[in-house]
C-alpha cells in the first residue's frame, strides 16, 4: 500500500474512533462489564483457532531467525489463552471509574462545583509481538470509557487480530460501537508514524508497550501525550540505621526475583558508614543467588571480587542478574547519585530512622519512593489497581502504575440556581 | 546574538532552572510565602520606578504605531502596580498544595501506599506584552514548587525585567536559588523556539498566556505538554423546561457581562419547543445591551431583525458583542451541536428538569459544564482557586481553571517493614 494510502486510511480509522469514543464514553458500567465477560468466553471457545494461527506465526517468525525469547513472548498455548481471558474477566470486576466524584465543594454564591471523572477519549496503543496485550491493553482502556486504536508487532498480527476479533464481537453483542476498539491491520510502518503524528488532534493518548527502542521512538516522534517509561533504572539505598536482614532479603529480592521487570533494582547504594560491617553478607547473598558485582572504586578497594563499574554501568537498567554498587555519604549522598542517575521509576530506602526515611521519601523525586519494601512492588497489580497499562515516569496526569483510573481525566460540573457574574 | 548563541543561553538557562528546581522543591511554605510577601512590597516601593520604564516603551509602542487595546495591556499605572503587589499577597495566602495527600490506601501486605502532591519541576510561561503577566504567572509557578522561566512580549520586555527584578531579589532574600526564577532578556524569537523544543528534556511544562496566535504557535510546536486554550467557544442552551426569567438573565450575563474574555458565551442554543414564546424578551433584552445578532435559518425565518448566520460563525470566537443563534432540536440538538462546534470550553444549560440537566452534564464533554449558571464564572477566582494561570481545555492532567495544586503533579510512596515480593 502506498504511504498515502495508509495515511488515509489511518484517518478514516481514527475519525471512527472519535465518533465512537462519545458513545463509549456514555456506555453504563454494565455494558462494558458484559462485553470484557462475553469477550473471555469467545476467546476460551476459539482457543484451538487461536493457538493454530499462533503456530502458523511461530514457524515463520523461527524460519525469519527470531531468538528464543522473542518466540517465547510471541507463543500462546492452552495456559496462556485461559490467563488472557481471566485478565478480562478481572477487569470486568473492577470499579468503573467514569462518573465518580474526585472532590466537590460549595461557593459564597451557591454554586456547587464538582470534579468527576470522564474517560480520556481516543487512546492509541503501540506494542510489540504479544499477542496477549491486544486484549489486555484494550480492555483497561474500554473499561475507562476510551475508545481504542491498536497497533500490534508484525511477527504475530495475525494472532493478534483473531484475539481482537473476539474483544470486538463482545463490544457489538453488548452494544457498544464498532469504532470502540480498532485493529491496525497493515504491517506498513507509515501507519505508526500516522498514529504518533495525533491524526489532526484526532489521538488524545499514546501508549507505547514494549522494549526500549519502541518506546524510544515514541516518546521522541509523538505529537500527542505519551503515558510510558523508557527504562526502570531502580535503586536501593541501604543506610547506616538499616535493619541488617532487612538490608539484606530486600536487596536480594530487589535485584533477583525476576531481573527482567521493570522494577527490578539495578543500583545498590550504601551509606560508607555501614559497608564494611553490611556488605559481606549481601555479597555473599547476591553471588549465592547468581548475581554479578560491579562496584564504584571504594567497593572495588574493600571487596577484591567484585568488578569496577564504571559511570555507564549506573545509568545502565541491566534487566538482568548484574548489580552496580556505590558507596555513599549517608542519605544525602544517596539522594545526590539518585538525582544524577535515576530514570525516576521506583527507589527504595531501608532503614530504621524515621527521620532519614521521611528526607529520601520526600527529596527523591521518582514516580515512587519506598521506605522498607522491595522496589519489585512497582507494579499496578501489587498497587491494588487490579490491572495495570504500564508505568509511567513523565512528570503529567499520572506517575507510577497507572490502571483504569488512571486512563480517565475529569469535567468540572457548576449546579447553580440562576446564577449570573456581578 | 546569534541563533546558536541564543540556544546555548538557553540551555545554560534550563540546566539551571533544573537544578534549582530541586531546592524549589524542598522549600518550606513559609520561605516561598516570604518571597511573594517581600516581592510585594519591593514592587511598591519601586513603583516610581517601574512606571518610568514603563512610560517610556509605552511611547515607544505608540510611535511604531501599537494600538490602544496593545498600549492599554502594557501599561502600568499606580493601582495596576498595587493589584500585582496585592496578589502576590493572596497567592501567599494560599494552601500550600505541595505534600498534601492525595489517596492513601494498605495492602493486604501490610505496604501502606499513599499518593502526595509534588511539584511539576520547571516551567516556561511564555507570554505577551502583559507586564502583569510576569509577576502572577511565577508566584504561582513557585509556590507550587516549581522553578519557571518567563519569556514576555518585547514590546515591555524592560517594565516585565523591572518588576522580575523585585519578584527575583525577594527568591533570594527568603533562601531561595537563584535559578527558581528566570527571566529570558533577549527579544531574540529564537529564544521561545529554543523553550518550544523542552530544551532536551529540561523543561516538564509550557503555558502560553495571550492570544490565539502565540497559543497556536505553542501548541503546534510544542515538544513538551502544554497548558492552554485556544479558544472559548462557549454555549448557553435554553431548554424547552428553562425558567424564562433565569434563561433571559444568564443568556445576557453570560454573552454581555465582559464580552472580551475567554469563559464569554459565543453562541446561543434554543430548544425549537420555546423558542417562539422566549426568543423575542431575550432577543430585545440583548440588542438592549447592544448585541449583534446572528441567527440560524430557523430563527432567521422567526425574526427578522437577526443576520443570518454561517457555519463560519458557529465556530468563530467573536470576543465582541456578537452572538450566534442555533434553535436545536431539544437537549439531543444540544449535545450534538455543542459536539460539532464547542472548543471544549464552558457550555451551560438553563433548563429546570433535573433529567434534562443530568444528560447534558454528562454528555457534554467540555472542561466545564454548568447547570442554570452563567458561563462567565469559568475562573480560577470564581472557582475559589484563588490564583489561575489559566484555563485548560487539553484532555490530559488539568481541566479548566487551573491553579497552585493544578501547578502539581503526584509521586507514590510506599512504606513497608521489610516487605519483599514473593
Amino acid at each position: 500500500m502506498s504511504e498515502e494510502s495508509v495515511i488515509a486510511q489511518m484517518e478514516r480509522l481514527a475519525e471512527q474512533a472519535r465518533t465512537a469514543a462519545r458513545a463509549t464514553a456514555m456506555a453504563n458500567t454494565d455494558q462494558k462489564n458484559r462485553a470484557l465477560i462475553n469477550a473471555a468466553q469467545f476467546i476460551r471457545k476459539r482457543a484451538e483457532h487461536i493457538l493454530a494461527i499462533n503456530a502458523a506465526e511461530i514457524s515463520k517468525a523461527r524460519a525469519r531467525g527470531k531468538g528464543a525469547a522473542f518466540l517465547d513472548r510471541m507463543s500462546l498455548n492452552e495456559q496462556r489463552i485461559e490467563s488472557i481471558a481471566t485478565a478480562l474477566e478481572e477487569i470486568a470486576r473492577l470499579a468503573d471509574p467514569v462518573g465518580a466524584s474526585i472532590k466537590k465543594w460549595v461557593r459564597p454564591n451557591g454554586l456547587e462545583i464538582e470534579r468527576v471523572r470522564t474517560p480520556i477519549g481516543v487512546i492509541a496503543i503501540i506494542y510489540e509481538s504479544r499477542p496477549n496485550v491486544t486484549v489486555d491493553a484494550a480492555a483497561i482502556a474500554v473499561k475507562a470509557g476510551n475508545a481504542v486504536i491498536l497497533r500490534g508487532g508484525s511477527e504475530c498480527i495475525k494472532t493478534s487480530k483473531a484475539l481482537f476479533d473476539c474483544f470486538h464481537e463482545a463490544l457489538g453483542v453488548a452494544g457498544l460501537p464498532d469504532g470502540a476498539a480498532q485493529f491496525v491491520e497493515t504491517p506498513d510502518r507509515a501507519a505508526v508514524g500516522a498514529l504518533l503524528s495525533g491524526l489532526g488532534g484526532r489521538i488524545d493518548l499514546l501508549i507505547p508497550r514494549g522494549g526500549k527502542s519502541l518506546v524510544a521512538r515514541v516518546q521522541a516522534e509523538a505529537r500527542v501525550p505519551v503515558l510510558s517509561h523508557l527504562d526502570g533504572n531502580c535503586h536501593v539505598y541501604v543506610d547506616r540505621d538499616a535493619d541488617p536482614q532487612k538490608a539484606l532479603e530486600i536487596t536480594v529480592n530487589s535485584k533477583m526475583r525476576r531481573t527482567g521487570v521493570c522494577g527490578a533494582a539495578e543500583t545498590l547504594l550504601i551509606d560508607q558508614a555501614v559497608v564494611d560491617k553490611l556488605w559481606p553478607a549481601i555479597a555473599s547473598a547476591l553471588r549465592e543467588a547468581g548475581c554479578e558485582l560491579r562496584g564504584d572504586a571504594a567497593l572495588y578497594a574493600l571487596d577484591p571480587q567484585v568488578a569496577l563499574a564504571s559511570d555507564e554501568d549506573f545509568h545502565t537498567e541491566y534487566l538482568a542478574p548484574i548489580l552496580s554498587v556505590a558507596v555513599v555519604a549517608g542519605v544525602a549522598g544517596a539522594i545526590a547519585h539518585i538525582a544524577t542517575f535515576s530514570s525516576s521509576h521506583t527507589e527504595s530506602i531501608v532503614t530504621e530512622n524515621a527521620e532519614t526515611a521521611k528526607r529520601f521519601l520526600a527529596e527523591v523525586d521518582s514516580a515512587i519512593v519506598m521506605h522498607n519494601a522491595s522496589t519489585q512492588f512497582a507494579d499496578g497489580g501489587e498497587f491494588g489497581l487490579g490491572a495495570e497499562i504500564g508505568i509511567a515516569t513523565g512528570r503529567l496526569h499520572a506517575r507510577g502504575p497507572a490502571g483504569v483510573e488512571e486512563l480517565t481525566t475529569y469535567k468540572n460540573i457548576v449546579r447553580g440556581s440562576g446564577q449570573v457574574r456581578p
